[in-house]
């Protein structure tokens, strides 16, 4: 029998085996759109491994995506790469009381944070000069060690007992990576472990235009979104443990923890599936892709008001600003959806942002090059047309000094609150995330203090259409915000 | 555009949108046995809706499903009902120190009484003459309840602000209900919210001769796999809350920490699928159902040495008991499997456990009535051959006296432990979960006291050829057991 999943599940399904267990669908034709799914959808029935307890065909796909990423251990995640965030902060909490984290990590990892009683401490990265969000690098990770020793009044040798560990995102959503081997190199000199959610970079390693991927650059626990660039179901995700930093007994007690005991089949073969493309093509593709973006570059040369970023995103990225007197990044992310049915996968206020992985075709691209050319023209004659008045596009400036903790994350999220209109929200504390997109960073985190600087912040980037997560409009129309009763 | 998600689905598969957006596999037709999961995997695109932020057709979505069960509020999960008993949990943690649990509750009840950091008090379900485990008596949750007012000096008013929540698991896994409405009259005398891990019944309600769903009974949690007994994908499920002592907005906030930031569009539309078979056709099908398991109870009737339960288990459920002496639950599964490619959910000791939903077909029945005649008479003729014995097969009794506990759960399932011979054990400190099964009850809990008693039962159950989870081979051989260091 093939130890193939997807064709084990496929096998399986072609033979006569009546199923007199679960999933109730018992994989009948009924089930309309939706058969396909259903015919390989099966619980963990004889021949076909336990997640959980994996032994056989499940634990041999594991060790092969192990291997493809050089990785000692490597778990399938199929509550995303939310479940591996958790476990992996989960399973260094008892290291010390204090998780290091970047400011811009995913709200998983604040939840995380929140459900171990952890003490944050931010690392804040730097605005690019198009205010994104930019990569941490090792100076500032030990600079903020050698602070909390020095708070904590505690010699640098301890500081493996006080902060937990050391967690940081990259590459970002917009594809901005950090300085992951210094980190790890800083991180280790005092006996820290580094957890990378690398949920963008899951392609990083396999070609050699792309960064190096987060495990060969030496992080303890690495996790890897397979959906979001790479041909895995949405969902699924890998985790990554290297080292004796951390304890894989551990690692797998929280992931049998946050993942359902009823894992599904379709999504692991999903994951198997892809981890055979990458292994067997996935050079050979990315090398195409990169072929694809090349000449669509060369296609757009030339275009007045829409600007590609080629300085700070990975190639898997596109990033297409546009003069923001003239287009906001909605309109423009409406037209390419409206008009030319191209959807991008999201858009900040004055750029879109496409996702590019080895599954694109060269349809994509030409269609994307004609459709810019065309919204081009159409910006040219507007900017001809407009009185334009100078104003130039803002970005936002962070930080707004770091906010004051009042209450500690764990404590704060949980207590009750009540939506006050933001002129009298100065002076109180904040119970709800404040993000801003983009760059996709927490303005404020539950349990920090709201300042009046803060409010003026608010003001100014809703002025300029950026979104605001957490800010509400309040029964009378006014612009509110969640604080502690 | 229709409401139907995964109608929109194939809609919005169907048209000529290029995906610039996640999942990496865009759709591809090359994905091979997967393509048809993956043209209808997409992620939250305009006109999809947002789980986690439910505004449109999964709002809708959702409502459906609350109506279908009388449900004040209904939430879709993509994490199995693994991630809503974390929720449900969770959501209450706060009201009270105190979690009454029946013992026999799923793993992930324990797993969240541990990250909750909750105290335990089990109620031990009393065992059937089989040796499967009973339903739970409201008397035995008030003689409780009482118990701890008692036990901590205080008046059973007070109970509310001590005890966060009663939870407990009904139906189980062989089919046997608790005595849920009347639990829930106690329960809310007292002030205190219940949670019913109902993941085996969320077919119940939907015909009369089924049991009543526990959202009618009055539950305030309730948690259906809509995977198990319905036709939905394998990590599936729903969680329903209803009244005033559960927080809305804190279960909402446990289900976006506990489940994927990137929910999979398939699973969700399965559910959404599922929700529509059950109002459009479940009444009606069951009444199939019921009438095919009619039959085959009088094809079968007659059989010598295989005994079907009609007592206990609801209709979804088959229990298939042997007698052992002359053929374990084991061999009678494997024959099934082997030779007649029936694969039955799972056995016990000496009985098999057929799932029945309202998506099987007669040709199933016939074929397992045609195979239990066959075996019947293979033990016949074994029976008339062998020297009986007179052995009578011999059930798990429980409980062995409650294990004294030496330390909480949440602190003990965090502390490292190591493996003893269980000539050893004896005074020691459990440090994993031992569970029997059947019936599927934890006879120790990481934290409690390893009695003597309790290493004999393990040596008699082994002996039976009972499965003992956590039980371990050492390198010597010997049996072991984990215990704290």
């Amino acid at each position: 029998m093939s130890k193939d999943l997807i064709g084990q599940l496929t096998e399986y399904a072609a033979g006569d085996a009546y199923p007199f267990h679960m999933p109730g669908h018992k994989r009948s034709p009924e089930s309309g759109p939706l058969s396909a799914l259903y015919q390989v959808d099966i619980t963990e029935i004889d021949g076909f491994d336990n997640l959980h307890q994996p032994e056989d065909i499940l634990l041999e796909a594991q060790k092969g995506a192990a291997n493809l990423y050089g990785s000692e251990e490597t778990y399938f995640l199929v509550n995303g790469s939310t479940c591996g965030i958790l476990s992996a902060v989960s399973a260094v909490a008892h290291r010390g009381k204090i998780l290091i984290m970047a400011r811009n990590c995913h709200k998983a990892v604040y939840h995380a944070a929140f459900i171990n009683h952890l003490d944050v401490e931010y690392i804040y990265p730097k605005l690019t000069d198009r205010g994104l969000a930019g990569g941490i690098s090792a100076r500032e990770v030990e600079e903020l060690l050698l602070e909390i020793a020095g708070r904590k009044q505690i010699s640098p040798k301890e500081l493996c007992n006080t902060v937990a560990g050391i967690m940081i995102t990259s590459p970002t959503y917009d594809g901005i990576s950090s300085d992951v081997k210094n980190i790890v190199f800083v991180a280790h000199r005092y006996g820290i472990p580094v957890i990378v959610d690398q949920a963008h970079g899951a392609h990083f390693g396999f070609h050699p235009a792309f960064p190096e991927s987060a495990v060969k650059e030496g992080a303890d626990l690495v996790i890897h979104s397979v959906h979001k660039t790479l041909p895995a179901p949405t969902q699924t995700a890998l985790l990554h443990r290297n080292g004796d930093l951390t304890d894989g007994d551990l690692v797998r007690k929280y992931l049998r923890i946050y993942q359902t005991s009823s894992p599904s089949y379709p999504l692991m073969a999903g994951i198997d599936f892809c981890m055979k493309i990458v292994k067997e093509e996935g050079k050979e593709r990315l090398g195409k892709l990169l072929k694809m973006r090349e000449d669509f570059l060369q296609k757009v040369e030339g275009l007045s008001h829409i600007k590609i970023d080629t300085e700070w995103s990975e190639a898997g990225k596109l990033l297409l600003f546009v003069e923001k007197e003239l287009m906001t990044g909605r309109e423009f992310y409406d037209i390419l959806r409206d008009d030319y049915h191209l959807q991008m996968e999201m858009c900040g206020g004055d750029y879109v942002l496409a996702i590019l992985t080895m599954m694109d075709r060269e349809e994509g691209f030409n269609r994307l090059a004609t459709a810019l050319w065309e919204i081009d023209e159409k910006l040219r004659e507007k900017a001809d047309m407009e009185e334009r008045e100078g104003k130039k596009t803002s970005y936002p400036e962070l930080p707004h000094g770091k906010p004051e903790v009042f209450l500690p994350l764990y404590q704060a999220y949980i207590r009750p609150g009540e939506v006050v209109s933001l002129e009298k929200a100065a002076g109180l504390v904040a119970a709800e995330f404040i993000n801003l997109y983009p760059p996709g960073i927490p303005l404020l985190v539950p349990g920090e203090m709201i300042g009046e600087e803060m409010i003026s912040s608010f003001k100014k980037y809703l002025e300029n259409g950026y979104t605001i997560q957490g800010i509400v409009t309040m029964d009378a129309g006014e612009t509110g915000v969640k604080v502690l009763v």
